[in-house]
């Protein structure tokens, strides 16, 4: 039996044996090990730092007087330092689970995306969280910045949440169990002896006795002592002071005792603290001579012998590339197999090599390219270079000008080499010059060389080397075409023809695995093996057979059980766990039928989103089964147990959690738990913003003067709106946000109908969700997006880029969809300045400064992705553009959309359009809106009058169909009109007749098309 | 090479094979790892513990800017409680030290007495600092008290220092080289590197920069939330802010900003809230049920096997008893030795057990008693036992009475067996019992627990049994009669035939040492082998040839570099060494040169307090080596270089310290500092203390009319009074107050006098010191003594049993010489009261409360040391009884015994002394002061009257020869006037006369000698 104890020993002892320095938990209540100085501070700087340490964090809000299984106020963090990283920071750590007696070769472990920020102290990194088994044992960290300064070198942070490794390894389902130690009379002491008391006492004090006054007179005091030691240039007692304040604030935080506003002026105090103390720390290091720095050793090895290219073959031969990475997050495997199609592709297409058919295929720890019948040069060439033109080449003299003769300097030929030359349709003096043909080697060396350092993905980051960004490190180059490898230098990269399979195990350590397939490093003798040597490691190199790989076993799991997966519906997450795995070998998992008792979507949601495992239905009902993929030869059964247990965790936490809420009264209890949780610094608290949401909603209400069972439902569903965001359930699952409002608003004695509004005002949240089916839904919708979009442009806060934290374009789609499609409801009227307008107004109410454009900017902003949602479905630009006066209310815009797709086939259109266009462009910007029948004389404005008095008015208020048949009339007169009559008359009056009769003719058409854009469109 | 981290690894690995749950260093800044709730909170109460941690600990009043190269303001703690204590800590320790790769054959590793306590949180336990080559490396503990509550059971407590047994196992001289790891590229990380900039910026906060109001503010408000969490009963947060306020005093004290009363109420208030904490502590883990409370093992062995008495010898033999105890301090051995003796000798006077010489001895490990020739079993009896008088015991007619009745029931036999006997005087009615005698074996068995459960030393403690409390624990008993054991059973520890010799190392586990010494548990066969196998093992059980030993191999070894140890002057270390060690081993160790620049008794100072070194000359200087006593076999070279490591580092302190105080300007610059130095809570502070002490010598001063240059003397000296109790070096050794003061005084630009006066002010410490020789010095001595006794009678806190925490008999003492050796100077006159009043005013100005009766009780305990001392001087009862009415004046009682013992031989002393106390007790109380010269007629009158005329006034006040010379003649004539006249004549006139008369003669005599006393004294 491994103690918790064994464990934190083992781990001291593994990090120490490779280098680190151990150092101790620190003697002020930290949140996490990082916030040790030595992490926080030692990052910092130019010099080396190894370190690895045992720190018991505290979190005052995690405080459950012992009772959750899972959660505690203090829990052991075991941290590790490797600065700079060492260039297999993931090889190192999984010796350090083999040192835990962890059998690599049973269990399944994956390096899942997990990227971390802590903006309070001006901190990120990228990297993942650890899974054994499904379970996450430690967040694995490449810091890039840390209290706003930039980190170089880059240190790799290792975090393992020790308390959970060892309930996995002891099989033990609530920490107090954990045997912690084995006393002298041979007996376990557990968790519980020892830390049990601890755990309840102090979440005592920090839940319910820790004094709020008293605590803020600390939080105060620290942020003094810290201002004052910033002053006073150290550092060290700076910091110290930072995390007794960060304590405080947590207590009081814990004690529900933070307003938004206190916490808002907390978080900038800390990051301003925070950043100049790092500053500080490094200007005081290099003061000190960086006593830690050590000169860089010596690089060793031979360089690579040169290659003698006489030997090589001459003709044409594979060219096999790969990019050996750090498991990619899975978005971005296919987004990097293209970026490298791409690269090459247009790299070799910019030289004259010869090839055949480029291939690239991927899996989030390799991108491979091969590249058929690749030649061995460049064929020679002749190019012409062009001089200046040959009419101003030659004097009278049929001398040289100036110009030649500078052309002629510059080419170092004579005038006896200058050609006659057509180029880009004009003659020019010339110099015909020969180019050799560059070697394979050469060419290949400098385009693979570009794909590689053109490597980017959304979210990069650096690694060992500063001039390498990319989402995640890339750790080998394999490049060889033919039997040679082809050189390839990219920032301390080197190309060779070594490639990484499976990672080894102890027990196979590059060789061969028990089921025969290759691990580890292996040689690739020539380019043609490459993909055979990746398929003898097992590895599914090709995505769509690795992802029908994940089908079929999905498949056949759920079958011996059974039941079905709907491969369709899981699309999502079966392209997700598609590229988390290189050799997907899929485990079937059991829970136990009583968590069955939950609604479905919490299960499920638990299951894709935390655990990208895959549902199992029989007859069309969720069964207590899961699957899920692991990556590679394990033991099936401890992987399925592993697995098994965490989601029984998931599901104990939800059952407590569902349970938990249950027992309030009602729902109406929690819309004060609103006021805790921040939204925005500047915007209040999450309760400001659901009141916003409702009286906006309320006020839309007005404009369509909503009453009855519809109003009273969406003045109750607005009273509670949000309410939901304050239960346990959604704060540990904010994707269920509105469906647990749902689900607790019918248990809780409210009307289906505000239940419904409360989960619909939710709604779209993705393209695929429906719009709110019932008006107080939608306007709740309306009124939530509508204050987000006010609020953010109120702050001058708009997306840029690919950075859109708040939404705003989800927001603005949601917004757009809802309206579209309430053609024919009363929502219909509404418009999206008026939703706008009446949000900066609420906000204003609250006291927030708004910018001027606020109105203007969000309104153009939700328009512009009104028009791409409309390209993007296909609908041509120029019927967006001729929509676009009408899109402030999506409504209308789209039925205009309809009846001009429908009257496209309508001959009375182009007639109209035309006149429409005509008229646009015949009167002047300020034309008069009426007419004087009196001053028309002549027939064919006389006889225009008499058609245009036959259109009901408000005829442009009706659909196009009507307006075509009833315009058809006017129209045909106009042509007369247009052909006859000279609008511009030199009698004012004259002419102020005829533009106002022009004028009532466009006013038959509705104003909010762009009638030219129409015409564009229709050719 | 030993790394620092490596260290600390191996021990924490030792300690957890040995059963110890790792705990990890607290979050919150402590002094000392014992203030752990690992430690504080867990020794409390009954449940087991084991625990081993690291601790770094923080001592803001430490912090040296890490410039000093023994001090840190965070120095690393490895703490282990082990409780109960296991029986054999000392042992395991030992193991620990092996662990860490110390060669425990090669080095001195000794066990030194040492206690604990911290008021401040109402502990204390008894133990040793564990010396490794003479350098303190572990505090080793029994707690006996912690918070204020009794321990049971006892925890063991060990406190490595890890930075100093580091720097002495890798030979580094300042903390900043240890090598604290090895990094990654294998070159080393020191602990400067590592930790030098947090010492230097920690120091920064804690000696300049922190806000001396923000840390106020800190520590009242961590005392609110101590005192709320204890009234909400949650000890754990209490006790964390009692940490968080103890922390932030220690930051105010380090800044200089703690008040004496400030201190004072701080003490008080830490008592009582660690108090209530522990008391809760307690109550808290009852209610939890003691959870880690286990039921207790069988007890497991088989009871000893009956022994056959009629096997055994009949013929006396030798009997053998040995107690094993862990190190005594070294006072306690003679005592114990002594108390042994007694007790043994006692108990078998008690019986009637024939048997010879008893001799006992011993070491600090064990006390060994012989007694020869013991028979093998009492001789049979009888004996008489007293009934009622025997007139009383029969009635008239011969029956037995009802008393006699009842004493035939209560023997048990009939009127036929009771005999008349004479019983103390007396007759009585008795019946005779006969006694059988009974055996050795129990007679021994009852006489040896005896000794051993009565074993008692000044300070006592408990171990791992209630009913034991001696000085240290005792761990085995061999009690042997012959070849048979004794059995001998107290409070769990049984006898058996096993002896513990030297403890074994790794090298000769229980067996033979390279030197042929036996080493380890050894078998005793029988009573007559116990000395000659202690002797096998090199042990030297006597006393004296220990002793002797000691001596021989010192001045051996001083021979050997040609110098000398001087024997007499160094008997007290000497005597303290012998009992340090069994089998002492002289090695000659070396230091610098250049320390000799340091005065010779800060080097000697250092030598024999803090090292038990003995100093060696050479002609007469003090030469650069010491001698110190190994305990057993070692390497000599290495414990040699290891003792001059330790005596280095002193030295450099001290250098260090005296370099960096002579840099003041001047002496006076010292002052304001004893105002930062608690002298007592309710009398203020050092500060305070010495300008009552110089006030109170100027009134004295007053009083004997000083003036002219001593004046001046005395009162720049009185400006300057105890500031060396402000300079470093008497901070670190306080026994050089005085000393420093003289030595900087003269360096500083002070008068010779004023240098002498500050040294004799502090004079005489010890008997063996001499008086002040300067007036200035005797009256600042007297200042210094009287303040002292009348402060603590002011406040009631007289001297009680063996507690004088404040040395009142030593100054009372003080008071006494000083007076009684200025017989012939101007001090001569001077009073006890006299000082006292002064004292008790000055004391009252300043605001104390004085008890009332505080001058009267100082002034009896002062006479009462002086009577004391005079009988301890060899003068007899009576004659210190016949001065004690001139004591209040010791130089005069001094002068008045020489008298009367000078004239004891004068033939006129007895008819005088007769005269007076003849006159005494004639005399009513209120005898007329005169008499009338007319009312006397008889010749006997007339001629006593004209004897008494001739006697020139004011005799009595002459030396006691005059007085005998002066009033021979009316010895002569009282004579007759006695016989002759009747002194209370009917005639109230005459009567007084007579009285007059005789009150006359009274009157020449010295009125402050008790003359009844004499005349006793006189035989």
């Amino acid at each position: 039996m491994l103690t918790m104890q064994d464990a934190l020993r083992r781990l001291s002892d593994y990090w120490t044996s490779k280098g680190c320095l151990t150092w101790q938990p620190f003697n002020t209540e930290v949140g996490a090990g990082t916030m040790n100085p030595a992490t926080v501070l030692r990052v910092l700087g130019p010099e080396p730092w190894d370190v690895a340490y045992v720190e018991p964090s505290v979190r005052p809000d995690d405080s459950r007087y012992g009772e959750n299984p899972n959660r505690l106020q203090m829990h052991t963090q075991f941290q590790v330092i490797l600065k700079p990283e060492p260039g297999n920071p993931q090889e190192l750590y999984l010796g350090s689970l083999e040192a835990l007696g962890i059998d690599l070769a049973k269990h399944d472990v994956r390096f899942v995306e997990d990227n971390w920020a802590q903006p309070a102290i001006g901190a990120w990194g990228l990297g993942w969280e650890v899974w054994l088994d499904g379970m996450e044992i430690t967040q694995f960290t490449y810091f890039q910045q840390v209290g706003g300064q930039n980190l170089d070198p880059i240190p790799v942070e290792l975090t393992y949440g020790v308390e959970r490794i060892l309930m996995a390894q002891q099989g033990v389902t609530h920490f107090k169990d954990i045997v912690y130690s084995i006393a002298s009379d041979g007996r376990p002491v557990t968790y519980g002896e020892a830390f049990g008391q601890q755990e309840y006492e102090m979440s005592r004090y920090y839940l319910d006795d820790a004094d709020v006054e008293a605590n803020r007179r600390l939080y105060e005091t620290y942020v003094g002592e810290a201002t004052r030691m910033v002053e006073a240039r150290l550092p060290v007692p700076a910091h110290g002071y930072i995390l007794k304040s960060s304590h405080a604030f947590n207590v009081l935080d814990a004690r529900g005792a933070i307003s938004t506003t206190e916490r808002a002026k907390a978080f900038a105090t800390m990051r301003r603290l925070m950043r100049d103390t790092a500053a500080l720390w490094i200007e005081r290091r290099e003061e000190l001579g960086f006593p830690l720095l050590r000169e860089a050793a010596e690089p060793t090895g031979d360089p690579a012998p040169a290659v003698d290219r006489e030997a090589l073959a001459r003709t044409p031969q594979t060219l096999a590339f790969e990019i050996g990475v750090e498991e990619l997050p899975p978005h971005v495997v296919p987004q990097t197999i293209d970026a490298v199609r791409d690269a090459l592709t247009a790299k070799l297409g910019a030289s004259r090599l010869a090839h055949g058919a480029i291939t690239v295929d991927g899996t989030p720890r390799r991108i491979v390219a091969v590249v058929e019948d690749v030649a061995a040069s460049e064929p020679d060439a002749e190019q012409l270079r062009k001089g200046p033109k040959w009419a101003a080449a030659f004097d009278a003299d049929g001398n040289p000008t100036k110009a030649l003769q500078g052309f002629m300097r510059g080419q170092g030929v004579g005038a006896d080499q200058i050609v006659r030359a057509e180029i880009g349709g004009a003659e020019h003096a010339a110099v015909s010059v020969a180019l050799s043909g560059r070697h394979v080697l050469d060419v290949a060396s400098e385009a693979l060389a570009d794909v590689v350092s053109g490597l980017r993905a959304e979210k990069n980051m650096r690694w060992n080397d500063a001039n390498l960004s990319f989402s995640r490190a890339i750790r080998w180059l394999l490049a060889l075409w033919g039997d040679t490898v082809v050189p390839v230098d990219v920032s301390g990269l080197t190309s060779g023809r070594t490639t990484y399979l499976q990672r080894p195990v102890a027990a196979d350590a590059d060789g061969t695995r028990s089921d025969g397939a290759l691990v580890g490093h292996v040689e690739v003798a020539s380019a043609d093996d490459l993909l055979e040597t990746i398929a003898s490691g097992r590895i599914e190199l090709a995505t769509h057979t690795r992802r029908a790989s994940v089908v079929d076993q999905a498949i056949r799991l759920a079958g011996s059980v059974g039941g079905t997966v709907d491969v369709e519906a899981e699309a999502a997450v079966i392209d997700e766990i598609t590229n988390l795995v290189e050799e997907p070998r899929g485990v079937l998992g059991h829970f136990d039928e009583r968590y069955l008792e939950l609604p479905e979507k919490i299960l499920t949601t638990v299951m894709r989103k935390h655990q990208r495992y895959l549902p199992v239905y029989v007859d069309g009902k969720l069964a207590p089964h899961f699957i899920t993929m692991a990556n590679g030869l394990c033991d099936e059964q401890v992987v399925a147990t592993g697995n098994a247990s965490v989601i029984r965790a998931r599901y104990e936490d939800a059952l407590f959690f569902w349970n938990a809420d249950l027992t309030a009264d009602n729902v109406e209890g929690f819309v004060p738990g609103l006021d805790q949780l921040t939204f925005e610094d500047r915007l209040g608290s999450v309760g400001q913003r659901a009141r916003r949401i409702a009286d906006v909603a309320g006020k839309l209400a007005d404009r369509i003067g909503l009453a009855g069972d519809d109003r009273e439902t969406l003045t109750r569903a607005g009273q509670l709106a949000k309410f939901d965001l304050a239960t346990q359930m959604v704060v540990e699952m904010s994707s269920l946000a509105g469906f647990i409002a749902r689900e607790y608003a019918v248990r809780k004695g409210e009307t289906q109908q505000v239940a419904d509004a409360l989960f619909e005002m939710e709604q779209p949240h993705t393209s695929a969700d429906p719009v709110p089916a019932s008006t107080a839904g939608a306007l709740l919708a309306l009124g939530d997006r509508f204050d987000l979009l006010a609020s953010m442009f109120a702050l001058g806060a708009k997306p840029t880029g690919s950075s859109d934290p708040f939404g705003l374009r989800r927001a603005a789609l949601g917004v757009v969809r809802i309206l579209r499609e309430s053609a024919g409801t009363p929502l219909e009227t509404l418009t999206v300045r008026a939703g706008l307008e009446d949000a900066v107004a609420r906000l204003a109410e609250q006291g927030v400064t708004v910018a001027d454009d606020a109105v203007e900017g969000a309104l153009e902003f939700t328009v512009g992705r009104f028009a791409q949602l409309l390209r993007d479905e296909g609908t041509s630009a120029e019927l967006v553009a001729a929509i676009l006066p009408a899109a402030d209310a999506p409504g209308r815009a789209a039925r205009l959309l309809r009846e001009l797709d429908a009257a496209s086939e309508d001959a009375r259109l182009r007639p109209l359009v035309e006149t429409l266009v005509r008229i646009t462009r015949i009167l002047p910007a300020e034309a008069p809106s009426g007419f004087d029948p009196s001053a028309l004389s002549e027939p064919a404005e006389l006889d225009l009058f008499t058609a245009i008095e036959a259109v009901p008015a408000d005829t442009a208020r009706e659909p196009l169909p009507t307006v075509l048949e009833r315009t058809e009339a006017v129209v045909t007169t106009s042509a007369r009109f247009f052909d006859e009559i000279l609008v511009n008359a030199d009698d004012p009056a004259v002419r102020a007749s005829r533009q106002g009769l022009l004028a009532a003719v466009l006013a038959m058409a509705p104003a909010d098309v762009d009638w030219k854009a129409v015409d564009i469109a229709l050719g």
